[in-house]
């Protein structure tokens, strides 16, 4: 297929594997100024010499897949592009960052023959898909915990305004509220959260810490911390886990390391392989059930929005 | 001092390690069937030869100290006989399992010579005293992460009623929010809560899980996840955690393993030794700044009670 790259922020990493199975027809920034550099340096180390194109509506006429990842605020216009024109996209998370963006790309796609799948990677890999097959050892899941915990460094100044970033909920949580629905696929009945942008080190309205509540059907209730505290020393970028409990047993990742506690006590699994979340999601552009649905990219992103909209309302309430 | 064992459900246990310092005058139920037999072999095993009252009231013209353990409901009327005799009193935490309750135990405790203080005893842990110790490495405090699963096995009826057990948050997670409480010293602006009791295995009432999400002064976040469902098998009857996440730093308690990430990478913590929570008390009660303080005690079960509160209204909406 003819591949198309439009902006160079998160993960468009995810899509170097398959470059050499096809073509890339071109890269482009999503908005002017943004560095493409590191990413024509990337795409040439794997032997692909790419066209740059200044305007990324220049590219639109040669490709039939967009990985799209720009800054947060116009992911869902180039998106919006895209499907307009059929292309597939497979896009950084969230889609959107207000409920009126993600609105409209729901009716754009609903006229188009493309849709767009969230780069929810994680899914893909091996600590992810070992909890998976072994949920049945844990009988009915009533409680989930996750935690996302990233390194701050320095951000880009898009992180620096809600405005253009969208919130630590829809950027760093999200990956966390898309394991506890890809593992339960039980929708969310009740959403809670709070957020602190307090001590960010300079870095404006940025969230540094945040914690959400679900109630999800069933009764089931979930929690997600994430925060960019992680320090710059800890051996891996993100404390990424997940903790699932069930009415016969306990499940968890952390580090990587997946536990099971069961009626057979307590053991470490075996891990699964790693899968490759852009392969699935070409092999999904022809038809197969496979990788993550355009449905599933959608409500999450809903979901995080509401629970960043139910966090910002709360500092609302105080302030007044 | 004189001591006396009122009730014999929770950590009476606490006190064992004190007994053959001081008198224990006597022990008595705290409402009519509680079984007394175990404490009283325990209290023999120790050479400790006791007289058993059958009515606890007439136990406390013999004590100075009261150890209150009996059904959460009763609690704290045991506790208010013996404050307004002026007998300090070492309680079963929560103080009470209604905001009535509790403030009319404030109001005597006003008019009282003695104290009560909780069985906050974990506190006193090396996991716990380790992790206080090195806070400092951590800067400033920004986000906290408690945890408490227990095993259920089968529990006593009083577990199957609201009305005689009172709820998860002021019986499992109050421990965490004490934690909290100790380590910040912050109070709490914004609480919320959910609770749910299905899946209880006949336990009627009985919830098996919550999440409590907290504003704390300054900004602060916290979460606490309790549950009931800790696998029987588990190594340990419960599974304590404490997360601390600070502008330098985080430190993490998992399985009584202390973790530290600062800006001099990742270690375990060597381990304090333990305290004794009951010899602690006793001090306290000779003016000694020491152990869990009245105050602490109070706001403690205030807030686990607020957020069982805030969990059960969320129920009311949803049948309404």
């Amino acid at each position: 297929m003819n591949i198309g790259f439009i902006g160079s922020a998160g993960h468009w990493g995810y899509a170097l594997k398959q470059v050499n199975n096809h073509k890339v027809a071109g890269i482009a920034p999503g908005h002017p100024g943004e560095n493409m550099e590191g990413m024509k340096k990337s795409l040439s180390d794997l032997g692909v010499e790419v066209v740059a194109y200044e305007n990324y509506m220049d590219l639109l006429a040669q490709i039939e897949v967009a990985v799209v990842a720009s800054r947060p605020d116009l992911n869902a216009s180039i998106t919006e592009e895209c499907l307009k024109r059929d292309i597939y996209v497979f896009s950084e998370k969230p889609l959107a960052i207000t409920m009126e963006q993600l609105d409209k790309l729901r009716e754009v796609q609903k006229n188009s023959k493309a849709f767009v799948s969230a780069m929810f990677g994680m899914r893909c890999l091996p600590w992810f898909r070992t909890m998976k097959e072994a949920l049945p050892a844990i009988g009915t899941i009533r409680l989930l915990n996750g935690q996302k915990s990233y390194k701050l460094r320095t951000r880009p100044d898009y992180y620096k305004k809600q405005e253009t970033f969208g919130g630590i909920i829809p950027w760093v949580a999200i990956h966390a509220l898309d394991w506890i629905y890809a593992m339960t696929g039980l929708s969310v009945n009740r959403i809670d959260a709070m957020t602190n942008n307090e001590y960010n080190r300079d870095h404006g309205d940025l969230e540094m810490t945040s914690i959400c509540m679900f109630e999800l059907e069933g009764g089931v209730l979930a929690s997600v911390s994430a925060d960019f505290y992680r320090p710059v020393p800890a051996k891996t970028h993100g404390d990424d886990r997940l903790r699932i409990v069930g009415t016969e047993g306990v499940l968890e990742s952390i580090d990587g390391v997946v536990k099971l506690i069961d009626k057979d006590g307590e053991r470490e699994l075996p891990l699964l392989a790693a899968e490759d979340v852009f392969e699935q999601f070409l092999r999904r552009t022809k038809g197969e059930d496979v990788g993550v649905s355009s449905e599933d990219s959608f409500y999450m992103t809903e979901v995080a929005l509401k629970a960043e909209a139910s966090a910002l309302k709360k500092k609302e309430n105080i302030s007044k």
